[in-house]
């Protein structure tokens, strides 16, 4: 927080993941709400504007991450693989990375990471299925595994250090739905943003896990538990849904894409 | 599902009891988006208009349902006695009627249906209870007994046949709310169709339970289990509450038709 | 309750089924607690001992069974089919039947039932699950229905009338389980008689459900909901557990009679 | 309840605590609809307007209070401490005076209170968590422990006597949210005012709690249990949100008034 | 605790309502485990043995009380009226009395509290309820208001100053069953020992609550919650089943003492 | 299994971490009832006794654990680390190793799978809270996390291969329990064997979820989820409870490892 400035009211943040598609949703939007905007990613990033420093880095290089996050205030991790992978890449990107940063953070004293965790680790509920954020958790793959694994790992460091994490089970977060499930599952941009910002100023989360959606019509998650965070989404899908509908106009329910929330990714793998 | 009229999505549909109030209401609605509907019920009927077939057959004749069931893609199964009468009467048309329905529909590879159960499913809870699809049936008479009945009927069918079906525990569903413990459970027309063709659309819905009501203010039923069917009601009871407060200004708690949801059922009967 | 003898002090109590293979295990058990016992059957039973009423009746016979009710302090309804039929049979013994009962307990005042319902109330639950009495009905049939349907009615029974029931969902009640599967269903003949004995004289029951089982290592029935009844088992089918398990060294997880809870009631019919 | 004139909707009203904040508020809406509203406080009130009454009495006279009661319809009880004090003065107060309105209600047959309890009667239930109704109380102070008190004594009047209850947990009812704490718990008077109406004119409150709070995005309580009683708020603290978050740019978890609901009155006292 | 003497494991204790029944039981049970046993009383009581101090004292003197905690390491506070009266009665001995213990304690530092509460804080659950230590109270009487004012008091000094407390909600401790109800919450003396001194020596208890039962057969409350307290009864009331029920062979159901947990209590009052 | 010896009723097994503490346990008991013992570690193991194979293998050895499968029928795997150490170890041989084991499985058909996890999943619950399966985990170190995440990937295998795992939350496995902590979570050897063979042999187990521990006075674990397992302990902790807390009689509550369910766990590390 910078109390000179209320615009940049989420102070130093360290946004990673920037490179990515919803990193480049995000990073101007967070720039013009924090007094500095560091933004990472192991791709290379579009060139710093003013307020902000572009650092690239690899999450699985240890000593890089604990740079990262020197002389921030809250970090927004969306960095990682955001789809199913071979175990091995998964382990290094989003077991490993995401290891760095939680400790990176507890040695530089931050108090509080948004974390990009996704609907993928409970993608084998069905689709008639309503759960909430106690739900046991049941992946998908090797994608929803690292998630879940996060997960845990950031509420261990709220019950041993105190470090606050919101975890954001994203459903589908792009311009529009692109077919029947994100007609459940999607989440616009400038819901996305609202729910980052709540995440980042809601007075008090512990250890809080939220799923983001749009305030769409069907869905299959009740965010009851989060109502402390303060996100209320303004979009829905339902606008899309006739077109969506007359896309598929028929569903294959034996087909476990269709069947489970997860998707396409419950048939993903195995990869030999 | 025709893809070549994605005007008539719902593809060919059966509507049971489409001579009783509700059946009437929804009948021209159901066309508009049915590449055929078939219409039947124990009483004589508007005649077919294009796109319909008219077939009058009582739900316990068995060989009758189970030509009406010949062809079809989905069925709304209103039909059967829709208030309280002596038991034998309901278990020929509710029971055994419903049962004649999902049988044929097992023969016939129909995978889907919608069923009309009713709130008289749990009338014997208090008005100052919030339940959920998951209380324990209270039926407050042999007619909410039958519906209890097709509940479970359809659950069975779904477990072993992979017949899917919405019970849709409808309220009060008349024009508009006409007393004040309509104010709670009233379903407007528009909202029936909307929860009718959402439970038609859905892409997966097993066997879900959900209560049919419109927005109201006051209500005793909780929805939350049944997001995924992606049913919003937009019409309320609250533009006419003054009214019906106006013209019931006291209530007698003693009576249990005031005390319980099922209202006046609960105390219907004995039959002597 | 004759206070005049403290032995009969389940006073004057009615026995259905009594030809049957537990009506025949509680006949001599009840008799020597009752001051009469009425027993009946649609078969030939033994005739009267001392203190007993013989009474061939059917139990859609509705006549015979108001007959049946005069006078009578409490029932023990084990009548109707106690295995999987046809929906007509079922329909006729079980649905019927048990309308009966109800019906003539009302018009005569009698104030307590056991009602045998069965574990096939929730049959389709698979047997890697711990259900209790409030996990809604999955029946596994015609039989398990109508189970859940006498359920129902006997709430409503107590709702409207004050007639209290305890829905006794009954294992396997035999001399010794006898495969795989009764190692977690069984119910010894002394456990039936203790869980029979408990449910007449328990002060309050109310509508009770409560899962017929000995003291089995393994089980899938949560009774805590029904303490308030007083059944304690004594036995256990652990002593059987080796030669069951000698007897079936393998199992086929992929056939439903070895994954639900019903066992090969889930894979009976359909009837054609 | 005045058939004559529907205005005057809610019969014969008392208003206790009718000097204070909300008595104030309140004292003008309520007037409009009732037949007769007598108000009563400990210190002197605004002299009587057509249709009132006033009566300065202490709620620990018993004998006054008594007087109170007398030919009342229904009470809208908010005397008494509204604020953290040491022991003996809630004692009086809030605890006598509480039992003392409940007893003469149970003499003169009134048969509807609406008891303005609070939010810190869950006061130490921490900002992260989402509560409802059934959550066990964790007063954070002596005030909320003669709150939960007033909840259980109204629990008993129903149980034993009959006498309906809807406890409000209010949350924080003045003009506009004065700290980020009230973007949670803010109740603007206009809400407050449809929930007391709604919480005397619902056909069957039995014994209620709801948390009396506007629509705000950001809030830790749940009302789900409590729909039945028909309020549904109209305004939210989100208008106010950049003003407030601007004026306490920072927050100091460690601080119990930032982690626990309760605010400043979870360190309140000891009083020594 | 003394580790110079293993036997006196308990410390210095003070037991309040030492001249009451379970105080004249715990007494001598307790003194054989302490280092010092402190024990009060509103009447008199027996002289001091070796290892005692007897203070004759009322609760409600509030400076009486403040002496009677100092020095001590754990109370077991049986103190104040234990049956129904009328309310000013409870009032003082019981809220005013046990606000004074737990203000003392604060003062001096105590860390441990065994509280004397009881059943009848959930005296109006009917008696086919089974329920945990998370049931909402339903007091049945002025008495068990008392003790659900004991319990919310003790929760607030753990939430607030960290004193734990183990609210013991006692059914029935006598030297047997004195009638059927106490088949299901009678606490043999023995069991009662066995119930404080786990209580007083489990390793960390924060706020709980436990019903104080024997292993009884029939009974309407489950521990599950309080497993850590490492209490396991070793009486049980069915020995003395036969006896009872000849005792009482009918039972009016329509009396509130059969029909409630509470027994009598629930139809004590009102005080005219 | 082999039906041409019923005492060879546990098949072709693999035993990992067979030089591990719990594995030499294990090891002669499970030889005695196995066709074949397989017994792996990254030690040395005692040579061959009949009826076994000696595999020296480190886990995170993908084409030796893939060698490990070949021809079993299921897995008892304890292997990798049983403390907290730093995350890199745990990485490799927890994380990466569980899951070489489970990826061998598929590929060779293993369809059951016994996983030894840890009450280090939840230990951060406090000591006085009673928790089941469902609870969500709240690990207390890398230890926990990676069981944390074996138990989730084990969830992945059975929902998408369908290979089957109980995952038991071992508490503390030794000869006798070495401190009060212990006295809650002590599980006798004959417990863990007995544990061990119902989760082998039970019919149907899917992903189950049991925590280890004997049938101790004290416990923080409700098994109430694992009936269907078959797991009955016969030994408690009580009959060394007094020397238990004769060397251990007062406790500082203030000390993590007393206030936490996983002990000194929860003050290991950081690992700086």
């Amino acid at each position: 927080m910078n109390p000179a400035n209320p615009q940049h009211s989420l102070g130093r943040l360290l946004l990673t993941g920037a490179a990515g598609g919803l990193g480049r949703v995000l990073r101007p939007r967070l720039r013009a709400r924090s007094s500095l905007l560091r933004v990472s990613d192991i791709s290379a990033m579009d060139p710093a504007a003013a307020g902000e420093e572009v650092v690239q880095a690899a999450l699985e290089d240890r000593a890089a991450v604990h740079c990262l996050l020197e002389g921030i205030d809250a970090v927004v991790h969306l960095g990682g693989l955001s789809t199913e992978h071979p175990f091995d890449a998964i382990l290094q990107a989003n077991i490993v990375g995401t290891y760095n940063v939680y400790e990176a953070a507890r040695r530089h004293g931050v108090k509080r990471i948004v974390f990009a965790s996704s609907n993928h680790v409970t993608g084998f509920y069905r689709q008639d299925q309503v759960i909430d954020a106690n739900a046991p958790a049941r992946p998908d793959g090797y994608y929803g595994l690292s998630k879940a694994f996060g997960e845990d790992l950031s509420r261990f460091y709220f019950d041993r250090y105190g470090i606050e994490t919101v975890c954001l089970r994203i459903g589908s977060s792009f311009p529009e739905p692109k077919d029947r499930r994100m007609l459940a599952t999607w989440l616009s941009y400038d819901d996305l943003e609202r729910l980052v910002v709540a995440s980042l100023t809601a007075p008090v989360v512990g250890h809080s896990i939220i799923f983001g959606m749009s305030d769409n019509t069907t869905t299959w998650w009740d965010n009851s538990l989060a109502r402390h965070i303060g996100f209320r989404p303004q979009d829905s899908s339902e606008p899309f849904r006739a077109a969506r509908e007359a896309a598929q106009p028929t569903l294959d329910r034996n087909d476990p894409a269709v069947l489970y929330q997860g998707g396409a990714f419950v048939r993903t793998g195995p990869f030999e």
